[in-house]
């Protein structure tokens, strides 16, 4: 009989923006006249940058005559795309990331997802608390962790507390660790990583012969100059971690799909016996094997996004999402809200008034404020009595939801 | 210390495809004067059609809008991709597929590897022989799988031969199996299942409680009203099987990148405990968690494909293609080469002459008539001695391919 895998029932209740898209449909279905303003999901609302949307349309019209037209193309991605983030994302700012060790994905979300593919299941896992729900969820698909309790824990993971108590700068593990995932700018507390954290946490993977996973897909949202927005910016950061990159919130391609993966050649993993492995030919071999490379037309808009013109025009449109990012913080300042991010980051990070259950301010904003944001808790536990706003709206909106969220609590 | 997934270093060579493209890579270095034709890569080469160009340009243009632009679409799909696909490939053809049971992904690749995530580790899996590589190989990297030996057969696959011998119609497994990949029309030999084929597996599925995951990826080439298109349209397919569809050979998407999944509401696997658990809600929270839907604009092109005005378009190309196929096949069959598919499918599978090495029919075909294919043995143990030639190519070629072949081997 074919055997499922079970490790699938071990997941708590559904992802949490679906489970956020649910409670939203049935409300407007109740209340109609209500206009709801939405700042949960990290969805952009700008339209693509002319140089994108131009690259886009002569990439289609590429696809209409023989000697341009375009079929299968390399699985890692088009040169012409690994070159611009070779050049851009790196050389530009005195990193070393070569062409080829560049793989073009179609989301981050599937990359920090699918990189446990190439990993063994006998790994300690650590992630910080709050943390995007997808590293925990696959890590309990892929039978790396134990069962989940009430507050959404699952045994097996090291959490590692990031809150108000502690600067969001969370501890060392108190146990070795193999695969830590870092986000920063951190989704969803909006805070960043300084040189000396970076540091910090490439000198514990060195020491204990661990693999960082670093998200940096929020890293265009960096205002302070002293903040790193590669990993690969601090020196060691080569032989211990794998960087993720995405052009979902850099220039608005959450629907249009591009993201990439850098894995160093240098980096290494250990194999069941005991024998030191590359990680860049796994990558590579899973790439080509169960991915057949992101669209033709999207990697064109994504080369674009480096262009004179793409990318003075994209540093316009994270400006614009900066400054509603900037009302949100100095709107619910005002009324004595406790705000963390937003400055480096699309994202405010809000104690709930009252420290009241997450879930519960949810509704409570929903119903009373026809507000969405998303529940600090359904990022784990130590995001309980937290909140997430979004800055990705129109400045109407932005204003609007200040408004409404000041008279709510005052 | 950071534990590899040693199934990788079981894994035989690189994928097929690479392989040959770093061989005509470094002949075409060696002998730039030389015009080589390709016919290895199954790739289409034909421009997009005309409708499908028309609705990819207008959704970019919706991404300029605030009010037409689309950021993160429902994972699943867009209901009105859904809606065409279960109309048009399902209800018109008297099948029930509902459109909550399709889900859109980037590739026929992509879903026939990552569907293993949602099965755990101790089924037997059945492949036929020669078959598709993309299957054998990701159930080595899930650790479905014993060591690989010198003819490339991993031990604890059930390998289910299907040459000139049988008829390429593979007898049934000698032992239960859990899991059986079936393609029809089938790449690599051409060649299709009867309905009565079908009845068959499904039976053995039914009575072993084993699942068939089917890849209908060409079924768009078949022009035998008797065979059918999906394995739905055969009575009891809904409990057992698993359908893979694509774009890239219907309309020419292999660098737009669209496919879909079909997951019938009624499918059961077995949990480790004994108990029947439906397959949707896996498979519906592996593809929300690890995947973040297909690009609007190459959703919007495959919604072009069921327009009237597509539907006449795709349908031309594809004539097209069979109308190469018949060349390739009548061309050699003149010469006396036994020749098989390419009827219904855009594949034609040859004997090679004197029952040669695959490979090395390979460098000889490629040294001494400039022309490329895929080695049957790539293809799997039951392979070695034949040779894939496929249609997609332009009608000078595909003429100038058989005129060199004929001389090759007169």
């Amino acid at each position: 009989m074919a055997r499922i895998n079970s490790n699938y029932l071990k997941l708590k209740a559904g992802y949490l923006f679906p489970e956020i898209g649910r409670r939203v449909a049935a409300f407007c279905q109740d209340n109609p006249e209500a206009r709801v303003i939405r700042l949960g999901i990290g969805d952009v609302t700008e339209p693509l940058a002319p140089a994108i949307v131009k690259a886009m349309h002569a990439a289609v019209d590429d696809m209409t005559r023989h000697e341009t037209f375009r079929g299968y193309g390399p699985e890692q991605g088009y040169d012409f795309l690994r070159n611009a983030i070779a050049e851009h994302d790196y050389k530009s700012r005195g990193t070393v990331v070569a062409p080829d060790e560049i793989f073009v994905s179609d989301g981050s979300k599937c990359d920090t997802g699918n990189i446990l593919d190439i990993f063994g299941s006998d790994n300690v896992i650590a992630v910080t608390d709050p943390v995007y729900p997808v590293y925990v969820d696959t890590n309990v698909m892929a039978g790396n962790t134990g069962e989940g309790d009430a507050g959404g824990r699952y045994g097996g993971i090291v959490y590692l507390p990031a809150t108000a108590e502690n600067d969001f700068v969370p501890a060392k593990p108190d146990r070795k660790v193999d695969l830590i995932y870092l986000c920063y700018p951190n989704n969803p507390t909006g805070t960043v990583a300084t040189r000396e954290t970076l540091q910090s946490w490439i000198r514990y993977a060195r020491e204990n012969d661990a693999i960082i996973l670093y998200d940096a897909a929020y890293e265009a949202y960096i205002t302070d100059p002293k903040i790193p927005h590669s990993i690969y910016e601090i020196d060691g950061a080569r032989d211990v971690a794998i960087e993720f990159r995405s052009f979902s919130k850099t220039a608005g391609f959450t629907g249009v799909r591009c993201a990439f993966a850098v894995i160093p050649k240098e980096l290494t993993g250990t194999t069941a016996d005991g024998k030191r492995q590359a990680i860049h030919p796994l990558w590579n071999r899973r790439h080509t094997t169960k991915f057949n490379g992101v669209s033709y037309v999207v990697q064109r808009g994504a080369e674009a996004v480096y262009s004179p013109e793409g990318r003075e025009q994209v540093k316009q449109t994270i400006g614009f999402y900066l400054t509603n990012a900037k009302l949100l913080r100095e709107g619910l300042q005002e009324v004595g809200i406790k705000v963390y991010g937003g400055v480096n980051a699309p994202y405010v990070w809000l104690q709930t008034p009252n420290r009241v259950p997450s879930w519960d301010f949810f509704d409570q904003l929903l119903r009373k404020a026809h507000l969405v944001g998303t529940p600090g808790s359904g990022f784990g536990a130590a995001g309980e009595g937290y909140f997430r706003l979004s800055a990705f709206n129109s400045r109407a909106n932005v204003e609007e939801a200040v408004t409404r969220f000041q008279k709510l609590v005052a």
